[in-house]
């Protein structure tokens, strides 16, 4: 048996989530087809994590266990005209028998993306929320640094989350700020990407932090008050839960130097 | 009357271009409808030019003769909550009674998208040709700068063409190419963004100059050989129409200066 290791981007905007779901149409599921299609084989495909319903991804990774002598640098292409065109896998590579796309996974990414200009960016509209009323993005990144570390993010989770431990680490976390779609003289803000880098999310993580961010944006929420929602360890201590459709994960890192290649 | 001039991006991919056609779902169709819903007028719109299906814009303009009172500053926002979100109106100024968008025109810019990565970008792929095989960009540049005049566009047109004239003068044209998404070490050429000022455009002028482009990019056709062909003014001496959904009209300049605001 092989294990293929493999990069995969996706437009969530029409799909169920990453992972499947009894009756619903998901990122999976059509990956698992695809499969099947190319060497005969039903598998179950090993993602780095679930993404909600509408999340995209860059980078997502994910593996499976395949008896097809395929050569690996045929995989990628021979993939992607078996999917539709909005899952486009982007790379393949052979992995040791005990690598796991989520256990072996050393760092998670993700980016979540407001366009803060006065109108929606048509072509980007299923990848950004839009937020066009002023928002202090410098008081944004300091409560974004208050959120790097290590904490109990239960006041960040959903509270459907069923994990033994709500404690993760946010190595870092920031915000880019694109000004190049920005109309001068007007209140346009430019888009914000923030990324944050850590060893593990929980449900809705990201999109908890960003509705909490969008408040000390908005100036109904003080930077300051951070450590306070984190230390109540409570879900309602904290903002509402940010829109699916600006959130990606972004890029997933292995410590692949360590494992035989 | 109040002449009302706008700028609007559109997804070109849901419709049936620009204009409006028996039995087709069009963006001048969308637009009367808000403006409809809106002042209660039935008006008719006046475009700098159509786009065919498929196509997209960034910068179009049209302008409409209105009885409204509705503060300039209203109108965009007003229209776009009638609007579905694959159009954007994205500014609105009041011009002089003889402000025509098309004959006023004093020059439009279309920017055709190629990616020439290996995998198709699954955020851009409404608004990218993918080419992932080796194209000579160089000399895609040379021939480019060889349309770049006052000519005859004959072998550049739609035979469909009904202009008396085909001369136009195409001011500059230039290719960017984006390398941020190429992969290093593979095959990767980044994103080309082709773009091409003009004081107009025939009929399929910019996908024809494209489609010549992607042979002299493929090594299938000497960028010596542009001035042949253009001096053919013959439709079959020039290479294949390129796919409309790389197309998009970029920006339409009017010299606003000149007219009373």
């Amino acid at each position: 048996m092989r294990n293929i290791c493999m990069v995969v981007s996706y437009d969530g905007t029409g799909y169920y989530g990453f992972q499947t779901q009894p009756g619903h149409n998901t990122i999976q599921d059509k990956i698992e087809a695809a499969i099947l299609s190319l060497t005969g084989e039903t598998v179950k495909i090993i993602s780095s994590g679930r993404t909600d319903a509408g999340v995209h991804a860059y980078g997502q990774v994910f593996n499976f266990a395949t008896h097809s002598s395929i050569p690996l640098e045929r995989w990628s292409l021979a993939l992607n005209t078996r999917l539709p065109k909005d899952i486009v896998i982007r790379s393949a590579r052979e992995v040791p028998p005990d690598f796991h796309a989520r256990r072996s996974a050393k760092r998670k990414t993700y980016r979540y993306t407001i366009n803060a200009n006065q109108f929606p960016d048509v072509f980007h509209r299923h990848f950004q929320f839009h937020h066009p009323t002023k928002l202090d993005v410098e008081e944004m990144r300091k409560a974004l640094a208050h959120v790097v570390g290590t904490y109990d993010y239960t006041s960040f989770a959903s509270r459907k989350s069923t994990k033994a431990s709500h404690v993760r680490t946010i190595y870092e976390a920031w915000i880019e700020q694109d000004l190049s779609g920005a109309v001068p003289g007007t209140r346009d803000q430019g888009v914000l990407h923030t990324y944050m880098t850590g060893n593990g999310f929980l449900h809705n993580m990201v999109r908890i932090i960003m509705g909490t961010l969008l408040r000390v944006g908005q100036g109904k929420l003080g930077s300051e008050e951070i450590p306070r929602i984190l230390a109540a360890k409570d879900r309602s201590a904290a903002g509402p839960t940010a829109v699916a459709h600006g959130l990606a994960l972004w890029d997933v890192a292995y410590d692949f130097d360590s494992v035989e290649r």
